[in-house]
């Protein structure tokens, strides 16, 4: 891939072209090191003014991002996720060709705080389940999820099922449950010390904090806080 | 208000009411000191353990915060905005009784850069409208919005006409325009320092960013970003 030099598509557009190109198909992968503006004037035979006018529209549009004295990079690949209907992490990462993981990190049965009493329609301190949970893109992770089911709705669900079946089919498959419908807020936070071990990030990142309550009919089933990394997550809706 | 030792209610629940009760009339506003846990119990006659649990239920459910060393607060007020439909700051902020408002930091007509070409499907370098706007409700800024608007649409805009007018009303009276759809990406991002220092933020500090491409029928004549302080915002939708 080159410069044209006889096209009639600016220069700084056609280099634009050709990083996203070795974005998508992978030449160039996330955090990779971009070649620093001599080397892509020599590469090309353009001038570095036409360099930095590309630079600054592929920064501008996400692709890439500076480093104040080490050099230009490749950004993280963001995921986009649409809130037409409920969703599922793990559907949603099958769609893109990403293996979901859903790793455990624990699995309780507690007595419900009066905040998840609420939000599930139960008495305070009734049996719920509390199940704490790092999800995973080919590895990489993504989100922290702290899951509240309520334990008389759900006998008998162990920690092994979580780990081998979505919790949604598990849900269908052995109680024949399916969400109807599901309730989200969205706020802007920081990551804590704890979140940020899991998800790799440094402590005080931006996140999205997803509320979750999803129900069956008329009955809250699971209350869900998830804690998505924001420079991984971008959630899109069409209003009218 | 005082805690009912007769009552079947448990003390600390009690208390929480007590509490939240003095925040919605304003008895206790954002950012005012609680007292501390030693003076809760003089003032109302209950144990050390009755008021800590209680504490940790009201700080759960985001009402106050505790800053170390210096006490516990209550914690700012949050707005929220459902995503049902098209929504409009300024009207939102009047059907809560708060006063909006709209500073214009800067007004300009500019060539539309690739990004802007593309959201607003123009042609590159085509006249917009770029204007910035800081967005307050009672005084206190809640938002940092910059918009692109067509320039060829909208002929003859002025700053001041934007000052004394909501932006859509604008539209609707001088330019028969309706907005009648939009599509909105939602991400969690760090407050930059200009975005700060218009903000009343920290450098850093987690905001939601907004971008929003608006439409009347087939044609997008509005691409607006916003940055909406974190700790002030919070979205909410139903799925299905």
């Amino acid at each position: 891939m080159s410069v044209d030099k006889k096209s009639r598509v600016p220069f700084y557009a056609q280099l634009i072209d050709i990083i996203i190109d070795k974005i998508s198909t992978g030449e160039l992968k996330e955090y990779d090191r971009l070649p620093s503006e001599r080397e892509l004037c020599d590469m090309y035979g353009i001038s570095r003014t036409t360099i930095r006018q590309a630079m600054i529209e592929l920064e501008n549009e996400g692709y890439i991002y500076k480093e104040h004295g080490k050099g230009t990079f490749v950004a993280p690949q963001t995921y986009t996720q649409s809130l037409r209907k409920v969703y599922s992490f793990s559907e949603e990462m099958k769609k893109l060709g990403k293996k979901p993981v859903s790793d455990v990190i624990s699995f309780n049965i507690v007595q419900a705080s009066s905040k998840v009493a609420r939000r599930l329609e139960l008495e305070e301190e009734e049996e719920v389940y509390e199940i704490i949970r790092l999800r995973l893109a080919d590895d990489e992770p993504i989100m922290y999820e702290t899951t509240y089911l309520p334990g008389q709705l759900f006998p008998g669900l162990t920690k092994r099922e979580l780990e081998t079946n979505t919790m949604y089919d598990l849900l269908r498959s052995k109680y024949k449950t399916s969400i109807s419908h599901a309730q989200e807020r969205f706020k802007a936070v920081s990551v804590s010390a704890k979140e940020a071990s899991y998800l790799h990030e440094k402590e005080g990142a931006p996140a999205m904090e997803i509320e979750r309550i999803a129900s069956a009919g008329d009955r809250p089933i699971e209350y869900t806080t998830t804690v998505a990394r924001g420079n991984k997550y971008v959630y899109t809706i069409e209003l009218s």
